[in-house]
């Protein structure tokens, strides 16, 4: 009885929401002041081997999108992120660390750029909208920015593809990943791209309109019927063996990209100019005293990861488990960590302390988690 | 079953979850990407009664502060509200309503002056640290802005201030209403405001240090057994009854400061340079369009609200219901709501349509709602 949600207007529901309940929703999440659908299956692990096998649709409103647009829209999405969205075609999705002047992580979102200056950031827990209010104010930009009426909804899993072509035809399929086209739904022109929180391919329909989700869910539910589809939401077996890491779970605002292996996707070169690029620079240039690894341990199924759990090498603390679940493909548990230099080689010896529980011998292990 | 909530590290623990855990908490909420308890009692009904007789001990640690210091703290506060901070005292608590540049309410924090120059902002849901951030780093202002380990606790109703003078001393009847001062715990000094989100009275205790949480949880714990002292949380039909609003449910980025009546904290004569001024003033010279105002409306005790409930006069949508409850008091039910201004006036009748049950008459009414 412990884990109760209390619903208020403040937690708000979803276009969606009705109908997971409906289907018989056992538990949200709260993100971005929003309803996240968490359960659905009697186990997680049947949740993940029906997500591996089928398809899944997935109320994923709480990607609550940040609308940038105006004269000085581009350079205020460059500010923000140490990635060069020069490169980011219209039609395009990128994945965009944004960070402060300490170069700490204040999310992850998906950029999308719908235009020349128009963009959305779909964005993790944390309210980008305000960072960037506060940054366009401060800098007297030209811009527009604001959270629409859009309410992504996921369809997710092998049989996705098919399903969304039957539904609104062939030109999904040439839709590329990480790039968005267009469908026409109700006599609307819906947003539609190959992207998604899982490893098992799909599609997210950013849906504009409130009204129309009741519609859109029970249009797709009711053709899914012959590809076994199913309620779901983001699978946290799944996720961790992906190696899919989750702002406020792996990193947060006393994590720099670097330690969360996002490299690639920093330009440091000094080529182009954003908010933390001395900073970064510098934490690139003596080097990163912890990163992100898998860790693969011992023991009976584990419980939630709520509070980090220690990792010790002997006496010494050298990181810890921020999210961790049984792997029924790797037959253990397996975590996500956030580990000392000297200590994240693959292989090395760590132990595990679970809270109110036991120690676990474990090893370090890379991300995604292989066969 | 349908609103469980699921546990992670991106919903934090407070120091003293273990503690209302043990007490038999039946449900939390979500605030500031934080655990709220929100209730212990059988019915709502039962701790209100308990917390307008008695005393009561509340994790409030999702209030997270926002610490704005340096030489540009005043300058940067005084840009992000209407209220005129020069007016603040060192030791003074201020409620300071933040403003976008449209005058679109971003939080309705309190605002706490430890210091010239040095300030705490204690927030309601959104993140104030993220808008902050972007101003200062937009400005180019000299400031640190970030959030401190701070936890704070609060012990309300009548018998609160029997109770700390008895653990802290006397010196702690000597603060006023919204005034703080510090009490010595743990070889440790600790911030004691006068404030709390109820109208029994009371303190909040802005606990620096996570590891001194369940130390003084039971301090205050045992010590309040011969006061009757239980666990509590906001009261829904006490906040209500007592028009005390809540951000997210009675105002959101959409709603003006002068919508919520908060004219009292605006300084419109051109005195003070704050952001979304011009927009402030223009809306005043031609007045708000709807105000926040009660409802008193029929039925059997309603249900919780969780989207916002039409309120109709004839065929005409003239406002919407935002938080309702029975009150045990009133014998009726009570809400909160926001109104069109040609129908605000009170004693109005009107209709309130609870979703899927039914439409009950009701009447606008004053808040602080009045015997």
């Amino acid at each position: 009885m412990s884990d109760g949600l209390n619903m208020s207007r403040r937690i708000r529901r979803t276009p969606y929401t009705d109908s997971v309940e409906k289907l018989g929703v056992r538990g949200f999440s709260v993100v971005n002041h929003m309803l996240l659908p968490k359960a659905f299956q009697p186990t997680v692990e049947e949740d993940y081997w029906h997500l591996r096998r089928h398809v899944q649709i997935w109320d994923v409103s709480c990607q609550r999108q940040v609308e940038i647009s105006g004269i000085d829209a581009s350079k205020l999405v460059q500010l923000m992120t140490p990635r060069d969205i020069s490169k980011c075609d219209i039609g395009q999705c990128m994945y965009v660390p944004i960070i402060d002047s300490d170069a700490g992580l204040i999310n992850d979102p998906v950029l999308l750029k719908l235009a020349e200056n128009h963009f959305w950031l779909s964005i993790a827990d944390s309210d980008v909208l305000l960072y960037a209010k506060g940054l366009a104010i401060g800098k007297g930009f030209d811009v527009s920015v604001k959270e629409p009426e859009v309410f992504p909804l996921a369809v997710q899993g092998p049989k996705a593809e098919k399903l969304l072509v039957q539904i609104f035809g062939s030109d999904v399929s040439k839709i590329g990943f990480f790039r968005f086209g267009w469908i026409n739904f109700c006599g609307t022109k819906q947003l539609i791209a190959r992207s998604g929180y899982s490893r098992q391919g799909g599609f997210e329909i950013y849906l504009k309109g409130a009204h129309l989700g009741k519609k859109l869910w029970n249009t797709i539910w009711e053709a899914g019927k012959n590809s076994n589809i199913l309620p779901g939401c983001p699978n946290l077996i799944e996720r961790i063996e992906g190696g899919l890491f989750s702002y406020g779970n792996e990193m947060t605002i006393a994590n720099n990209p670097l330690e969360i292996g996002l490299e690639k996707y920093c330009t440091l070169d000094g080529s182009i100019d954003f908010i933390g690029r001395e900073k970064l620079q510098e934490i690139a240039k003596s080097g990163v005293k912890q990163k992100i690894k898998g860790i693969i341990f011992d023991g009976d199924p584990c419980p939630t990861c709520s509070v980090p759990w220690p990792v010790t090498v002997g006496e010494k603390q050298v990181g810890a488990i921020t999210s961790a679940i049984w792997s029924p493909r790797f037959k253990s548990n397996i975590g996500l960590s956030m580990i000392n230099h000297k200590f994240w080689e693959k292989g090395q010896p760590v132990n595990v302390h679970v809270p109110n529980e036991a120690v676990y011998n474990g090893k370090i292990s890379d991300t995604p988690f292989k066969d």
